[in-house]
C-alpha cells in the first residue's frame, strides 16, 4: 500500500522517539530529525510506509555507530515472552481448537512493537494475551483453516523480537516440517533477526532463513534472491505485523496477515478499529477468488 | 522561548490539519506538507514556535489564494461567544470579586483555538466556562490584582476570535479608558483581527490597534513601530494565549500571561498539566523582583 499523508506526521514523531531511545545526545536527536524532515519532503509516496522506517533506522545506526541499538531490548522481550510459553502451551493443548488459539496468541504477541510504541511493558503483553484468549480475532478463520490444511509448504514471516516466541506456539501447530521461518536480514528497530529466532529455539523445529533486508516490512527489491524464490514457491505465506501487511497487501500470492491494528491509517484501510487483532487474507488474492 | 524538538512533529501534524481545513484538494495538502517539511528541516530552533505557524499559514493563504480562509469560522465563533455574554456578565456582577471572575472567563475563552484543535465545539466552550467559574486558575492572583490597581495604561494583547468576546468581559472590569487592545495585523488561523474586535464591540469601550503582523503570537521584529512603542510604554501588559506566552515570556516588561495550557511542551516548561488555566507573571520580570 502507498504511504498516506497521515503517515508523515507520525513518522516524524517516531523519528524523534527513536532517536531519544537510542541516544541521550540532543545533537543526535536534532541531526536525525532534520535529515528525515528533508528526506520526507521529497519522498515518493507511492512506496509503502516501511521505506520510511528503514531510512530512519539506517540513519540512526550510522550516526550513533551501533549495528543493533535495540539488542538489549530485544533480549529482554525474548525473555519476557519465553517465560510465558509453558503456561500458554498448556492452554493451547487443553483447547478443542489449538490452531486458532495458537494463532490468536501469535497475534497477541504483535503488541511487542517498539516502532509504534517505544515502551513495551509486561502488563501490555499480559493484557494482549488475555484479549487473545477471550476474544475471537476479526478475519477469515475458515479460509485460514483450509489453507493451512492444504499447504505443502508454508513460509512464515516474523515481525518483532519477543513476539517471535509466541510465533513458536503457532508454528508448533502447523506441522513444522513444512514451515520455513523468515526473519529480517539485518537489525531494524526491535524486529526479529536470526539471533532472536535461535534464542526462542525456532531452529529446533523449522527451517530458518533471513530475508536479506533491514526494512521493518518486506520490500521485495531489497530482499535476497533466495528469499524471493522461497516466497514465490510457498503454497501459503503467513505474514506477521503491520509492516508486512503494508508492504505485501497487494501481492498476488496466497498470504494471510496476522497483526494488531496499530494506527488510524490501517484502521481506515481495513475498516477495523485500532487495537483489533486481525487475520486477513491478502486482498489481491481475494480479488482472484 | 525557543522551539523544542517536540514542537516539530506537532507542527507537521498541524500543517496537514490546517491544509485539510482550508482546502478539499489533496494536491494542496501534499504541496503544503512537503514545503513545510523542507523548511522545518532547516529552521532556526532559537526562534519561538509561532514563527512556524506564521510560515505555514502564509503559505496556505498563498496557495489557495484566499486572504482569510478562517473568516467564516471566526464569525461563527464570535456569534457563539457573544450569545453567552449577557449571562456571564450577570454572573460577574453578582460576585464579590468581578476582576478575578472576569479574568477566569477570559482565560476560559482561550479554548477557542483552531491552531491546536481544528474543531471548536459549543460544548467545549461551555465546559471551559464551567471550569472557569468553579476552579481558581493557577498563578499570581494577588500580584495581578496589585498590578491592575496600579497601572495607568494597560495594553491588552488578544488571541483568538470568539475568545475576544470573553476578553471584553475582563476589559470592562479594567477601567477601559486606560486600556488599549491590540489585535493581529493580518489574518492567521482564527486569531482575532480588527474585524473581530469591532464585531464584539471593543471599539465602543477601549482604543484598538493592530500589531502589524500575521504571526500567531507577538514577534517584535515583525510588528509595526506604533505597536512596539505602545508595548514599551504600557505600565502593564495582559497577553492572552500560548502564542503570546511563547513569544513574550522572556521580555523584561510587566506582562501577565492568561492562557490555557494546550501542549506538553508548555506544560513541562511551566510545570502545570495540559488543560490548566493559568495567569502567570513574565518570568523575566520575576527575576527582577
Amino acid at each position: 500500500m502507498k504511504t498516506s499523508l497521515d503517515c508523515v506526521p507520525c513518522i516524524i514523531r517516531q523519528t524523534l522517539e527513536a532517536a531519544r531511545l537510542v541516544s541521550p545526545d540532543h545533537a543526535v536527536h536534532e541531526h536525525v530529525l532534520r535529515e528525515i524532515l528533508h528526506w520526507v519532503s521529497e519522498i515518493d509516496l507511492n512506496q509503502p510506509p516501511p521505506v520510511m522506517g528503514q531510512r530512519i533506522h539506517r540513519l540512526l545506526r550510522e550516526i550513533i555507530g551501533q549495528d543493533d541499538p535495540y539488542r538489549d531490548a530485544k533480549e529482554q522481550q525474548n525473555r519476557m515472552a519465553l517465560a510465558l510459553l509453558p503456561e500458554l502451551r498448556t492452554r493451547i493443548q487443553a483447547t478443542d481448537d489449538p490452531l486458532i488459539i495458537a494463532s490468536r496468541l501469535a497475534i497477541a504477541g504483535n503488541v511487542i512493537d517498539m516502532g509504534v510504541n517505544g515502551k513495551v511493558t509486561e502488563s501490555s503483553i499480559y493484557e494482549s494475551v488475555s484479549q487473545a484468549l477471550t476474544e475471537p480475532f476479526v478475519g477469515d478463520e475458515n479460509e485460514f483453516r483450509s489453507a493451512v490444511a492444504e499447504a505443502q509448504s508454508i513460509l512464515y514471516l516474523t515481525d518483532n523480537a519477543g513476539e517471535i516466541a509466541f510465533d513458536r506456539l503457532l508454528i508448533e501447530q502447523l506441522l513444522p516440517a513444512r514451515v520455513t521461518v523468515a526473519v529480517r536480514g539485518n537489525p531494524v528497530i526491535n524486529d526479529a533477526t536470526m539471533t532472536d529466532a535461535r534464542t526462542v529455539g525456532l531452529h529446533e523445529i523449522a527451517g530458518i532463513i533471513d530475508n536479506g533486508s533491514d526494512a521493518p516490512g518486506t520490500l521485495f527489491d531489497d530482499c535476497s534472491q533466495e528469499f524471493r524464490r522461497r516466497f514465490s514457491e510457498a503454497d501459503l505465506i503467513l505474514a506477521k505485523g503491520q509492516g508486512n501487511f503494508e508492504t505485501l497487501s497487494d501481492e498476488p500470492n496466497n498470504i494471510f496477515f496476522l497483526f494488531r491494528v496499530k494506527c488510524q491509517v490501517i484502521a481506515t484501510h481495513i475498516g477495523q478499529p485500532v487495537g483489533t487483532q486481525v487475520l486477513l487474507r491478502s486482498r489481491a488474492n481475494l480479488f482472484k477468488t
